[in-house]
């Protein structure tokens, strides 16, 4: 049995974790939960799962939760309670789906316990990358990826040799506003802007999408996960969202990882790993797929994805402020005091007026990330 | 430094071969050649690989050769010879290339002596696949596929378990008759045939590809080389070549390896494997690609294909059979006397007419070949 703990487990890629461990009884035993408040989908998940421990960061909702479901399951509270879940030593597996900046602390706490992580939170390797590969080397703990792409890069390259690489490329929808020129972007709707073509995910995730940020940011998790410099990063439009990702290698030959889109199969393929269980939900039928198109990403357009290659030359805390401008450009844009357009705006004042620092450790990286919120909170309102 | 000897050197897969000898001088030599009549072609190729040996099938060529070089290279004649140059113990790798039948005897030669086979010539594991997969086994000599779609597979198998293949994908272009219909079939010229879109190649293996048999052979080593039911085996439609083949795993994800079509490829990695060369010569831009296209086979249209599923049922020498017909008939469509529509038909009547012979040997095989040449003659002359 592989015990896994779910940090995000009433999320997009925690409900699908929880179905994968729903399909596979006898393999997978859910040890532990997380969530930020929404307790309702919490109490079914405990009920049908019987994890050990859960946490809950709002303090409010943890306390309505032990009203309900009294000492059945030990409830930790807020994001020391979130730690002392990741410190438990139960489990094998992090599955960490946290959302934002917020997955960083507790994926440190499951590398020290050499723990695999299986990780979804791209935040955790955007904003504290090279610390987070050293940690994995310094402990042995396993970094397997969850995005659809990275998870198609690392099964691409099983059983080949990493010095062969010439360069990976990472496959992009193009999200919703693909066919829009750039002067349309600037009155698209917040409804507009959450209409995914493919993938079904969280709001963050979604509007990242849109903007390609969320491309710009898995260049970055990609420059960190396979050490590779970004100018073996290639990001190629690819609307059907099939192949999920390429790997070129040093004779011309290419290889990729396909099927119809849907998040269990990376999360499934992370947690399986280097198994492969019988899964028979996706059926990839090229012949109702008819065909696959790819275009030449317009990097005009989508500023951020072009930002993203920017802060990875600038190095040090650069990421780390993009990701942070990036999550507050969002969080406004979604409660509607800013355009669409504003976001790689805002990400862009942010990287002019925070200042970058270098060999950052944990601490500076968790400044930074305070530094560039406050910064922007203060210019915008 | 890998010696290799070339069966089949003046050939399009034996020309590639030296074209990739000649981009690595400090990693391949060239130990031997072989050819059936073309000494001009072969003559050049001696002065610049300096072979220790070469082998011409056609007495009077070989005999003209000889007055040409002289005792700069020793020449081997005929069959005997060619058995013998793949006797001599002074190379690591088999490139098999030779066209039909007559690649199976040298084959088995270099499996006696353990080598690498890089096998080119479909009609050894089509004929005599029980019998080279055993012997494979039995010396410990290691088979690697140089079609395109054998190695594609192959390439996506790297690292994984074989238990887990759901199903194997052999993409097809569909040949020059693709968009044609089943009646306009009827008066397709020998031109038309060997019109293939994107492969150059030997005049067999492109009628075989207009006929859809070359698939329906592929069929047939798939089910030797990776050692899976036909029902595992599936043909898909893909006309750019683009996707050279494809694995499904049971988890339901999918690997490929893709690159613009060239032979090369496959060629090298037979030859590199493990290793993979740097080999900056074929650059596959998605951004010019633009599109790949998917659909089924038509087996109504293309009988060959279905034949050879049905061939692989039936077992025995049934592929023998099949092959040797597909050869006779091949040829005289070539020399104008039959028309293209009589190939499937010719094949139909070799299956019922000639006995199919079960846990055959090697000596069962040899006569089954000429009994269905003799047969088919007698009918059709």
């Amino acid at each position: 049995m592989k015990k896994i703990l779910v940090l995000g487990s009433t999320g997009s890629i925690g409900i699908n974790t929880l179905e994968i461990a729903r399909t596979f009884p006898d393999k997978l035993k859910i040890i532990g939960l997380s969530v930020n408040n929404n307790i309702d989908l919490l109490q079914k998940q405990i009920s049908e799962f019987h994890p050990c421990a859960v946490a809950v960061r709002d303090k409010k909702s943890a306390a309505e939760l032990k009203v309900r479901i009294g000492n059945s399951c030990e409830i930790l509270i807020g994001d020391e309670g979130l730690l002392e879940l990741t410190r438990c030593n139960n489990y094998d597996i992090l599955l960490s789906a946290l959302v934002g900046f917020a997955g960083l602390a507790p994926t440190i706490e499951a590398i020290k316990l050499k723990k695999r992580i299986a990780l979804a939170n791209k935040e955790t390797l955007v904003t504290a990358g090279e610390i987070i590969i050293d940690l994995c080397k310094k402990y042995g703990a396993e970094l397997i990826p969850v995005d659809s792409e990275h998870s198609a890069i690392f099964q691409s390259l099983i059983g080949e040799n990493k010095n062969n690489i010439k360069k990976i490329i990472l496959t992009a929808s193009g999200g919703p506003f693909l066919n829009k020129n750039k002067s349309e972007l600037e009155n698209v709707t917040i409804k507009d802007a959450l209409n995914h073509p493919n993938w079904k995910m969280g709001n963050k995730i979604t509007i990242d999408s849109a903007t390609m940020m969320n491309k710009g940011l898995e260049v970055i998790e990609a420059f960190w996960l396979f050490n590779l410099p970004k100018e073996k990063i290639e990001v190629l439009i690819h609307p059907q969202s099939v192949i999920h990702s390429m790997v070129e290698f040093c004779d011309g030959s290419i290889k990729a990882q396909l099927s119809l889109p849907d998040m269990k199969l990376p999360i499934l393929f992370a947690i399986s790993f280097p198994e492969r269980y019988y899964f028979d939900t996706i059926n990839t039928d090229f012949k109702k797929i008819n065909q696959l198109t790819f275009f030449e990403p317009d990097f005009d357009k989508f500023e951020c994805l072009k930002t993203a290659y920017k802060v990875i030359e600038e190095g040090g805390t650069a990421p780390c402020i993009l990701n942070a401008a990036n999550e507050i450009a969002v969080e406004k844009f979604l409660s509607g005091k800013i355009k669409f357009t504003q976001i790689p705006e805002i990400i862009d004042e942010a990287l002019n007026g925070v200042a970058v620092k270098f060999n950052a450790d944990l601490q500076t990286i968790i400044e930074c990330d305070s530094a560039t919120r406050e910064y922007l909170n203060k210019k915008l309102n």
